[in-house]
């Protein structure tokens, strides 16, 4: 694996394998979006083989079924009691899961009508493969929008926050930037509200009580206090009629391998941070 | 000069003075917000002498008068003409020199209503005071909101917009972010808009018709293409009834320096681009 | 403790204590350098407490006893037998971690003579305080030589090159850079050497046999295989008659608060790795 | 042009053109290594028109003609004389050029023997294509060393010095370094010297009299005093018996083209620095 990961040099003699072996007890699809679907239609999988899907083949309810599988949108914050039971886990997107995890306790509380949000992303959101936006001469000390308005995660957010407002009309106008940082994804969203942050701030403690890697933060949050955890910190500052929730994560992590590593603990009734205590890169 | 600005080495024997010369044509206050006022009232400048203020003393109508000078709000792309024909200019900050212009259009136009905007700057932006954050250990790779709804630079925005669209009511809620680079400034506001991109590119290109430095751009604009530059660039973007405009100056040169000498250049009759023909750092 | 380490948010309800208990096994001394002697001066340590010092105060054979105590300088790739019946730690400086670790083999096969070392530090090497060199507008994308010939490593570093190769007459000429980076020292050492790579790769590896944290690669290495790691990984090249040796840890764990937990578990009896298996930032 | 360089973005309506013109002064070759001759070869190039190649293919003297065409090494403060009679020139290379300013006084004064060099440069030294080392997420926050002891710079380099020295056993070691910056060069050489500082200043002053882009620095240098210019800045260090020459440039300019625009400026009996006069990025 060092010849891959070589930041892990010195550490393991574990090799990756091109076959399939049926003794085990949870299968990673870390493949490209669509790739997940093809993967399962093209190997037979025990069907005792718990599945974690990092790809979005399989995030909206009406895509969520492959075979006799049926996959659980793993967030654990919004779907924990079906997370510990289910067999198949569509893990979140990174953007799904900073935006989310801002205005989830907003949705319970019917609160959510037009959002405005604005994110920004690491090099590492957009993978390995080399491109012109990922060259480092033109990424460094650069800023740029991308898929304004049209980013494929605004799916399975929707169904995430219909899910917990039914019957609203929730319009989130999202526009995603490329940042010249290499991991992490901070976030803003903008929304009018009349409830005053003494009330917000217990509203957002409550939602995240029991979840171990979301913390509601009074003072200012900022994307180093993530970088290299699991964690998601989120922040709310009101004027006015305007609420601002201000949310970080690791991409890498809480919206990716972390995640899928949480969902796997609550798959096997495991402790739910078993793996992901981890120091954040506040350097 | 060179033990100050160390990038001069080599370039010039100019020494600065602390002593005020009457022997001027113009003078550039660039003191700290709230101090030009108090320089001007302790110094006697020579009515002849035309003031350029780079601080926030004098932006705003009510505060734009002392003693006999009257300053013009100087954003070439609102008020050229009273600029030309003015005594003292008020240079306007970074982001709203950033802001408006990506909506001075659209206010003409009357299409302004809620708008939605966030924004990001470099680390110049701060000064040159010390500061943790603008410690590099806590800036690199880090993101940060601040000032978020509440931004100094929201009183001349709203001036400026309800020139171009008097007696309407414009709620502009703007995020700014720290950026982890030194120079720039990135906007991207949101609102809801019926027109079409094919109509509201041409009143844009409208607009800036005759102003050398603000240009529209169809295809994806980027930071890069305007760090060391007096340019602006900007782009549009629909989805639905959602109109996004992407905004990006230099903000020390278009967002501060260099608009001061384009101002002065406006001033004395001179060539608006004179001194500011300059090579952006594409890389 | 969050307010001081805000990237421990959601981690810890530990608290910083102004006052001194007695019971405790062990005492690590982060003062500046200078402050640990006058610390232990003005303060009265039980005899029973072992004392780890990261300053520089008793690095040098001649400055390392104060009262009873007597300090004995933990680079454990040199020292381990002595440090782990110790009673005191002086904690080597990063610099000097980061190059003797690049040249103790050297050392022992009695091959140094004069040695050419340019070493980076990222700008966490130049701690919490602001100055000049650490404002972020300053150091980004900046490179910048300091203490050239002069560095105040190069005392514990002579001495430890001496203990293998006693009675040399080894020259070290070294030039420190300031990287713009936060974490990390890369180094470069070049010497006349006559033994081939074939040789000089086992001899490298029968050195470090043992020594968990220190990994000699004959692939090329780079800075953030190490970035929040303990680890050091070294490589050497050679043309002609010149061998070069690349080293890099990271300047905040093995070049200090790291490789003083890897003291404490070496006094203690523990597993020297303990606490201190961690993931590289490879992104 | 705009579509490929797209910082010049209202700046210019030049376009490319895949036809040679004979009805031109100059012709600047920028292709790859080794691409320049066989251009030659099979392109037939008017005589009189003078050529500038910013390529590899005929810096060396017994590589320097092409039929009737003599290149003569583009360096002009090695061969200012000899630039401006000549009809081609071989533009040096980047490093050659930082490497060469920072020794050339030092072989005039026949002091020349050992020397170590170790150097750090940006990552668009490495052209624009698109490989591991420069992509974002990679080359962020990283260092590496890379043609160590072997870069293809030696031979051009070896050969100035030579010119000054001539008869003289000068042995460079050179370590080049990939830094995670865009642009700039920053060399430091060490090497033997019995002569003060005092001597050693007036000696590297003397000998860049007339130079207009070569400064010499009693104070500290850093990267950014040169990026976007075509000056290189040099400082010296000494201690004990050891000398330190610092020098820096920007890679692109004195490294590449700004110092291919100086060529042609002599060529042609225009004011050296016609077109050059540039502001660094001091932030």
């Amino acid at each position: 694996m060092y010849a891959v990961h070589q930041d892990l040099f010195g550490e393991t003699d574990l090799k990756f394998s091109g076959e399939l072996n049926d003794n085990i007890d949870v299968l990673f699809l870390c493949l490209g979006h669509g790739e997940s679907k093809k993967f399962l239609e093209q190997n037979k999988i025990a069907d005792n083989i718990k599945i974690i899907d990092l790809a979005n083949d399989f995030r909206l309810t009406l895509q969520s079924e492959i075979g006799k599988r049926k996959f659980i949108y793993g967030l654990p914050e919004l779907n924990v009691e079906k997370i510990k039971s289910a067999q198949n886990i569509a893990n979140p997107g990174c953007f799904a899961t900073a935006i989310q995890l801002g205005l989830l306790p907003l949705a319970k509380a019917g609160l959510l009508n037009d959002v405005y949000t604005t994110g920004i992303t690491g090099s590492t959101g957009a993978g390995q493969s080399l491109s012109t936006s990922s060259h480092f001469s033109w990424r460094a000390n650069n800023i740029q929008a991308y898929k304004t308005l049209t980013h494929q995660h605004l799916g399975e957010i929707g169904e995430s926050l219909l899910q917990l407002q039914p019957g609203s009309d929730i319009d989130l106008s999202f526009v995603p930037w490329r940042g010249d940082f290499t991991r992490g994804i901070f976030v803003s969203s903008t929304l009018r509200c009349d409830m005053e942050l003494s009330e917000l701030y217990p509203l957002f403690e409550n939602f995240y009580t029991g979840h171990p890697f979301t913390h509601v933060s009074r003072d200012p949050i900022f994307l180093k206090q993530v970088v290299n955890t699991n964690k998601a910190v989120i922040q709310l500052e009101k004027a006015g009629s305007k609420l601002v929730v201000h949310s970080a994560i690791d991409n890498l992590l809480k919206g990716a391998s972390g995640q899928a590593v949480q969902n796997m603990n609550l798959l096997f009734g495991l402790e739910e941070t078993a793996g992901l205590i981890l120091k954040a890169n506040y350097f």
